[in-house]
């Protein structure tokens, strides 16, 4: 693969990070840069990950979403386990850089490991009988799943932690 | 303001968490949770930005985006020096509920510290001339600031660190 220190700019000045045509990523203490995708057709939030330096660069080397699993500590292939695959129709950054949008295609259609579509698929309920409520009540805004989680990852750990 | 501790709800089991119908968001080590910005009518990601868990509480209880600044430290309603305010139309949360997805109509047109209406107003260049060239070059899909930074924010120290 690409050598992630020739593929990636030095964060020389403000100016040329916020105003540059160079990607000069900041990763953070723990290596890693979030990531925000989104569906290219719809525009939905499908989900918020991880990558590293080696992730973003075989993102962009491949041109699929290849992120980095914070409770496997593995590079992540989207789709390897499920066929779920992400294809990055566009890939941005941030004004300093310290953050990626992706827009993708979803092979199969869902992103989600719990079997929706998004993984943003409950809304906070402001409604007026829900307004001021304790605890803060939500909503489900997808009410189908599109798969079975346990017939595609079968007994893999959950990677939701409390 | 709503005490939050009533106001989320306890992260007991992974079941709950997940297809549960309570806000028991999950804050990091920092005490702090990311949070995606987008564009209610067009779906543009504007930002991508942290709360704590008096942020959180604090947009619910008055509608608009409130964050919490990592750089300056502090609870930052958006758009009060700016005037940039971020009214919430939805809010949204993802499986584990360790995200948060806030569908807002700008006051103003912008979001961006630097002018434009988006932070994500660079893609990387995917063209075949630019393919596989290092270090990666960026376009920029946003041409003209919505506003003057320096008109509007004056000596304020920018918040992009190298």
């Amino acid at each position: 693969m690409s050598n992630e220190f020739k593929l990636f700019g030095a964060r020389n000045s403000v100016e040329e990070v916020e105003e540059g045509q160079i990607l000069a990523p900041k990763f953070d203490k723990d290596g890693l840069i979030p990531v925000v995708t989104t569906d290219y057709d719809t525009g939905e939030v499908l989900m918020h990950a991880y990558m590293n330096n080696e992730a973003l660069a075989k993102t962009i080397e491949i041109g699929d979403a290849v992120y980095y699993s914070r409770s496997r500590k593995v590079i992540w292939h989207k789709g390897g386990t499920s066929g779920l695959v992400q294809k990055v129709k566009e890939l941005r950054i941030d004004d300093d850089q310290d953050c990626v949008w992706m827009r993708v295609e979803v092979t199969g259609g869902a992103s989600c490991h719990v079997g929706y579509r998004s993984c943003f698929y409950r809304s906070v309920n402001f409604s007026d009988k829900a307004r001021g409520q304790e605890p803060v009540e939500l909503n489900f805004e997808e009410t189908d799943k599109v798969f079975d989680p346990k017939k595609v990852y079968g007994d893999a750990p959950n990677p939701t932690q409390l």
